[in-house]
């Protein structure tokens, strides 16, 4: 079964666009914030490494977010292999799912090629589904 | 034959992270920054529209882009619809394609309603895909 | 005597850049997401008018801030004239301040002339420095 | 006598927020990008230092930026120190300054210390005041 991570957050003019509603391409950003408040320190690459680094996203907005809203991003891991992870999260206000996102990440070491999860932060994602 | 609309650009600090290349959401706010610069005031909503909303985009991340490089957004429209539009935004540095980003807009009326693009808007965009 | 509204806030990869701190421009966001924090609702314009904007700001950056550090934003109103409104706000990890904000923001109408503060903000304020 | 350095650039939705204007944190993003584009791999860091990092600033808005507006940001150097310097940047559209950033930055070391400009970097900014 998949844990599933909850973070809280409010929209701020930052967050905006002159359209009147969250900006698309804070979404993103605010997904990886979710990830960050989730994994923390575990998240952060050993050594030199680049570290976790997107490789593939997929966004889908069904709902605006405007001014002030606050919604809950909810985080679940869906595939952990060697040297990637998989996750999903959903943007929910008030129960309803304003947009999902769905992406990959790999592990980079210091030369940006992909490389095995270091063991501690495999350890925390092999807890994750199960 | 889609027309193909250039759009340079740099990666300063502010599109960069910690962890040394351009942020992974950048991209999508860059790939608006190339939209803008080809429509410009005809992707701009009329009355009280909300005007053109990403409705689902999705970006796959190639190879990283680092602080100081140049790089050209080559953006092509690959379908209009009556009330919605897709296009497909390439990221390239020197010949190589470093991220792609397809992606569908909805235009939305003022109480967020999709509705058929503004005729000047769908009028410039018909000439693309000629 | 000045009320003090704290928020608490975490730096992600979306917050850094290649320099490996905080990006200096985000002190700038992060402070506009502490003022909302604590206003909310009470901070957005009525009926069509622009609402409460930014006319100046001072930020002094004092120890650099580090992705996964935690800090609080220390929120003070300093002055609350008819039409405007001073404050300080300061970035403060583990006791220490990191960097200080300060700032002044006008109230404007629909076609962006500075008006007196809406009834019900001017309370809210009047209440933070008596 | 000093030489203003002229980088032009246009208003997108990524620049703007809920009150239609531009967000008054893109000012500060937009003047680091606009440094860049003078200075290049010149502003870059050394070996393992952070490099360049701005230790305060000021920003003055004087009329509100609009979505899709064009504007030149100029950049004039005030200052140079042996690990410091001065800048002054103006928002101008049409002819009319917009807003004014005036700032200051070190630069630090790999440990975060206050250095002496690297010798590439003091020659191009020694060359920007005669």
């Amino acid at each position: 079964m998949q844990k599933v991570h909850k973070f809280r957050f409010s929209v701020a003019y930052a967050d905006t666009d002159a359209g009147g509603i969250m900006y698309h391409g804070r979404y993103i950003e605010i997904a990886e914030r979710a990830r960050m408040a989730w994994l923390g320190k575990d998240a952060m690459p050993i050594d030199d490494d680049v570290g976790l680094v997107v490789r593939d996203l997929h966004m889908r907005y069904m709902r605006p977010l405007f001014l002030t809203d606050e919604f809950i991003v909810e985080t679940r891991v869906t595939a952990v292999g060697a040297a990637s992870i998989s996750i999903e999260q959903k943007f929910v206000k008030n129960g309803e799912v304003c947009g999902i996102l769905t992406g990959t990440a790999a592990y980079l070491n210091s030369v940006g090629r992909p490389v095995r999860l270091p063991d501690n932060l495999a350890k925390v994602l092999a807890n994750e589904t199960n």
